[in-house]
């Protein structure tokens, strides 16, 4: 394994738990495991484990980023999983995708919170409550 | 309740139909209720409210701007439902998809303009024929 | 001239004026031309023409699938013109690139009604005041 | 029928085989049918048709402009099963999804590879091993 | 004056400074002074002052969400000083951008570091060097 | 010089020709520096190094790609360059355009083919002429 990879699964489990980055390279069939591997060695091999940003910043932005993309379903559970393990709040994470909405619109926004929700609920974590300002 | 909120919920209700703005709020949990009721609020209070244009223009220029977006089929068969309530015609419902098609490609309109076909069908209208021009 | 051509050009020129649909394929260069010509077909032979929705529905919906997309300055330009043209108010047009702020979120929509905002001031036209409404 | 319908439907039969363009036309309901026939007179009858690329570049390319938009599963199948049917091999469709990862990011491309990985093995044929290179 | 107008006023100059509230609502004209306010008091009045994510964390996450779309130059601009204004580094702005393109790919990417990088330039700050890890 | 690098630069100016690697990397200043190094490192030393694919039909690739998230412009003009280069003709760069047109809509379409229509002919190439089928 070049060091890349290494450095690339290292930190992939940082955010996605241990053993994890096994699972990702067995998700996809033949030469797809290679696009896979990309995304090991270089969004975690050479992104994430840059300096100037910590774990935290860097899976809101993530999220921030899916949220504007819209419709990536998978990949926002797992980076709520993801912000969850590195030390963000579920508040943190409610907030980002509600400070999007003045970029990405609102339908893209909403059906981003709705998937958020439920994946923080299915970890059995509590749901900050609505601030209810101006109601 | 805000005066904004108020008139959010009237005019939400006006496209919707009695008593839906409450279903509305409900759909979300915790906090995303804040960014639900923003779309409320800021949607329907501050922009669907605003003189200039009639509530069938606004409709048919959300249908135009999410069949644009693409991959927001909760919002197309919603606005679907709201085009017909404010008095738009299946036909300038359809059209509207069918206009945008030379901005936003064929994939989109296509995968959109099933949607709102089927959106119509369940609602028990009559779907216009086809115009078969050239065939 | 093909029939298609022919009543794709009677369209064009309905929304941007007489003898406009030269200057349109004289635009382009070389092969780029039969791009042109398939603009002028198709967008205003095959679905501009149709019935079921009016000259200035169509622009309106032009606009806002133009702004949706964003960075389309030319063609907001032009359909901002066409839209007066066929009869559209400036507070249609202004109205519209306000109403798909909710969709297309404030940068893109900002960034539209200047451009639009402007072409009308050249045009001469007067410019609706603000509502102000809540400030 | 027209003579670009009907050179619309023999490209389209190229592309998907003898007898599927009923069945696109079917798929879709009344004034739907317009916009279904459109893109076999248009895409099929203007754009295929045209000289300077063959089938199969013109199949990859669409695959290409599809990935990157992302969220078109069932256009992405289609031309999944079109690239094979006119001589495209395995490798050359999931080296395209690969190679656009740089422009449309790796979530699209991520997600496109599994849907384009299962429509072969769909079809039975062998997906080619990843190349594991400085793994 | 509202009072979602002031607090909106009173966060667009915590981001932007004392006095620029002003020179937004000048920027447009006539009727687009009514999207310009919904801005101030919708993404500075509503969405910046919600409790649960710093200026900072805002900041980065705007840069995030307006790389991702592509093509907003002056969004990028302003709110690169923004960022500086409320405390993040130069780093810190420059590993976001940096971040997200294993997202949106690298011509966004490119494009916006440069936009950001001679931001950073004509305030005067220091740009911090390549890591040149691996070259 | 790692071995990525130093393939990626390769293959770089195989596209771009001898000597640009360098200008590349000189265009960024500071971190930014990183970012087009991993472009140099994943884009060339990853991707278009990958066997499967000819360099001609990864430069109409990246074409499509670019030509369908739009506003792109030095891009578009890079590789329509490469494309040159790797022996691509001007008929199959610009029909790459016009193939795409019916994924991307017309605007994108229309705005890129002027930029490299532009491009060729300031190569001193020889634009092809219109088909002119049907007008």
């Amino acid at each position: 394994m070049t060091e890349r990879l290494e450095r690339g699964r290292r930190w992939f489990e940082e955010v996605y738990g241990p053993g994890t980055s096994d699972g990702l390279l067995e998700m996809q069939q033949g030469v797809a495991k290679d696009l896979a591997r990309f995304g090991v060695e270089f969004n975690f091999g050479d992104i994430y484990s840059r300096p100037g940003l910590t774990l935290q910043q860097r899976e809101l932005l993530s999220l921030a980023s899916l949220v504007t993309i819209g419709g990536l379903e998978p990949q926002l559970r797992g980076h709520t999983r993801g912000a969850i393990r590195v030390g963000c709040t579920p508040t943190e994470i409610l907030e980002t995708v509600i400070h999007v909405v003045q970029y990405c619109g609102f339908p893209r926004a909403l059906n981003a919170i709705r998937v958020v929700t439920d994946q923080l609920v299915e970890l059995g974590l509590d749901i900050p409550p609505a601030t209810g300002r101006e109601a």
